[in-house]
């Protein structure tokens, strides 16, 4: 099965639609479409935008086989053979900007435009949301733990629990761009080149005769990593005694013990009595590693509890969103061609805030000089420019709520990804990716940040953009 | 990128034991582990087993690539040549039981038995699990929505909200299992021969000058199968009019409308209304689809209001297993081999409902000869037989609570997949798992099934086997 051919990897009404288009020979008309997000996960103030690689790999590979072809052609009689044809020459020919993937991103404000032929830009929808939408969302949960954990070692080690394999894989990728040091997958680590980390599972102590010899048998295969897994038996009675055997037996040999880990049990009680016998044995330099169903919550109340934890092990509840496991991030067409131009196009809803956003927009970030944080968003039609005069930023929803900003950088946020089909962005590291990501963080206030009932961040909208928005709406309603 | 090789899809801590196996030279004995789950997803009454085609797949294919060598031995210097060797001849050698897809399955009881080298055993821990929990989650999602939908045609809708790539059309599999009619994803249509289905999209509309322009090429383009999405604007002042205009040209054609699809607004008070109008102009035949974050819940509700809806296109809330977006399936040793003898094992917990069930087991499915109906699932050691004399059932943490079942037949649900790592299990088509799953409810009481406080469903031990657990479970306490 050819699984990573990820052509049909589209809803059929895309191609239902490519086929309407193309019987009514509409098909090569140019479209704009803005993909965004109307509101935050978790009820963040920000969402950390990620998939993008995954895009760019995607939209390099559209091709359809022949294989691809027969299916379609035995799946829908309709579609005529010439149809069929225009497929096998199908490419992506169109542009791409995007956001850069690490970065801190709002509501209601373009992430990715898509400017292509109707034919193609309605067809990557599907599968550009799929990617944006699942690993924007971890990044953010991943950010979230990032916040509580501070400098803590966090290890993402969600693969079992994942929604199937590329979610564990890609979810790690978001995982380290967000602040993570590592992942358990292998896979994950080979392909993204991410730090993989382990320990030893119960079923290692359970397929010795006993505790104490499962954990010398470990410690001698690989000394220089030994974290062990103290909670199969009894943890305070047992398995932190035992691995201090284990321990001192390392020391002989001039090793020392790396760390223990807690995966059952009063992780606070716990790890602060094993803290103390740790030390008691001279022992200051073993870690204490826990893991079991914690996540930015659950780290902040051990935290608050005196925990004496070193390392998280995160899985469920980071690699599935938990709370909230779907970021409906949506793809709208803002502009068409008709006659040979291009004309903006609205999306209207009886909720004022589902109302799109007309035409081919830019958005600027705009940060104040003195304080380097940033005082907004700034959206504004693809043709304005953002000068260095006085500007006035105005809640779009109440205009009467505005600032004046004097002493600011405007910097463009949406990066050429594709012109002409060609990819013109080079694909950072993605180490370079996580560093971007704290740089862009840093730009932010911490009211925006915090994790309980965060300020909303302004995204404004230009003064020309803000009218012909309204004018469009009133039009619409006299109609 | 070779993404498809997922031979490293597994935790670190894996290849770590391994590794300590092979150092202590243990690699080669044998041991047992047992796939289950401890409850069921959505406070359910039984889970719907999915995975075990994937799982297949994913074990025979199961090899180290020079490159993935060359991986492990750069991650990690304490890795010798001579292990690394081992891994190139690595290849599962083992046996697996399991539960067929599509299969009912409860709580506590094996649904996979891997019998292996702990070398092979342990490493696949992982990605069964990873398959295994997310399309069983899924399958059970949809047995849900299809208890309340009844007859209505469902379509799975959620790619663009899946979890990544793999979740959409595993998930869209799964949901068809479980009785789903339809995808929108061409690719899991093509992969797994499940139909696809799809309409098209807001911005079809948007893109031309009128609604009705709009309808009148759509309808043109595909008149054997138009849908068309009357909410773009206002559904009944001008969706409906203008989908029912467009019935009106397609039947002067010969042709007739297929049906109109709601995505917006009050589901039950349009789809009312809107079946008066299409019924007071002549097109009883025009069938009412309905999505936009629908599920079981929403479902029943809108039934409940009178809403008049044929089909629906199910997404987000599917695709995710929103409430509960993972199935916590764990995968525990239950035997290992010492002196050349296969011994039980146990894993205590403070928990009596968490200690594992020793022993390679049996699950028995206890069909009543007379009702036709399951009394219960009935676990037993591998080497018990279980014949026609009268069977006591008993709660294994009530032994007092017990019933005696006469007439009965006792089916084996644990399959040979494979056998010395030779695939003996022919994969069925995914229309006949379908049917299997639909003949597997078809035994087990209303009681169990229904969505809400369902009765929960016997898994009881044999009593030697209930026996066994209860003296290890003694001798560890004594220790």
């Amino acid at each position: 099965m050819e699984y990573e051919n990820l052509t049909l990897h589209t809803d059929k009404y895309q191609i239902n639609m490519m086929y309407a288009h193309w019987k009514n020979n509409s098909h090569n008309r140019k479209a704009v479409f803005d993909a965004y997000i109307r509101e935050n996960p978790f009820h963040n103030g920000y969402t950390v935008f990620a998939g993008l690689e995954r895009i760019v790999h995607y939209i390099n590979n559209l091709h359809f086989t022949e294989d691809d072809i027969d299916y379609l052609k035995q799946q829908e009689e309709d579609y005529e053979p010439e149809f069929l044809d225009e497929l096998r020459q199908f490419s992506f020919s169109g542009n791409i900007y995007s956001m850069r993937e690490g970065e801190v991103v709002f509501p209601n404000e373009p992430l990715i435009r898509v400017e292509a032929r109707i034919f193609e830009a309605q067809m990557i929808e599907t599968a550009l949301l799929n990617f944006m939408n699942y690993q924007s969302l971890i990044a953010t949960k991943a950010s979230r733990i990032k916040q509580v954990a501070e400098d803590d070692t966090l290890i993402e080690f969600g693969t079992r629990r994942a929604q199937e394999g590329d979610a564990a894989i890609w979810g790690a990728r978001a995982s380290y761009i967000a602040g993570f040091h590592a992942t358990s997958n292998m896979r994950a680590g080979k392909l993204f080149n991410i730090p993989a980390k382990g320990t030893h599972a119960h079923s290692w102590i359970q397929d010795h005769d006993s505790e104490e010899q499962a954990f010398t048998n470990f410690a001698k295969a690989l000394p220089d990593q030994a974290v062990l897994l103290v909670d199969t038996y009894d943890t305070l009675r047992s398995g932190i005694p035992n691995a201090i055997k284990t321990g001192k037996m390392l020391e002989a040999k001039g090793k020392k013990l790396k760390a223990i880990r807690l995966d059952s049990g009063d992780l606070a009680r716990l790890s602060i009595e094993g803290r103390k016998m740790l030390d008691d044995a001279g022992m200051n330099h073993v870690e204490i590693m826990a893991s079991n169903e914690v996540d930015d919550e659950v780290i902040m109340h051990l935290k608050m509890q005196g925990a004496q934890i070193d390392s998280w092990g995160v899985g469920t509840k980071l690699i599935t969103g938990a709370s909230k496991p779907s970021l409906g991030g949506v793809y709208k067409l803002v502009a068409r061609e008709n006659d040979n131009k291009l004309i903006p196009v609205i999306k209207l809803s009886e909720d004022l805030e589902k109302v799109s956003t007309p035409g081919p927009k830019k958005v600027y970030r705009i940060i104040n000089r003195r304080t380097q944080k940033s005082e907004g968003d700034y959206i504004a039609l693809a043709h304005e420019t953002v000068d260095d005069k006085p500007l006035k930023m105005f809640d779009p929803f109440f205009p009467q709520k505005c600032k004046f900003v004097y002493d600011y950088e405007a910097i463009d946020l949406l990066k050429p990804i594709f012109v002409n089909g060609k990819q013109v962005y080079d694909l950072p590291a993605l180490e370079n990716i996580h560093q971007y990501h704290q740089r862009q963080l840093s730009h932010i206030w911490p009211e925006t940040l915090r994790l309980l009932n965060p300020q909303t961040y302004y995204v404004d909208l230009s003064y020309e953009l803000w009218k012909m928005k309204q004018e469009m709406m009133e039009e619409h309603s006299m109609e």
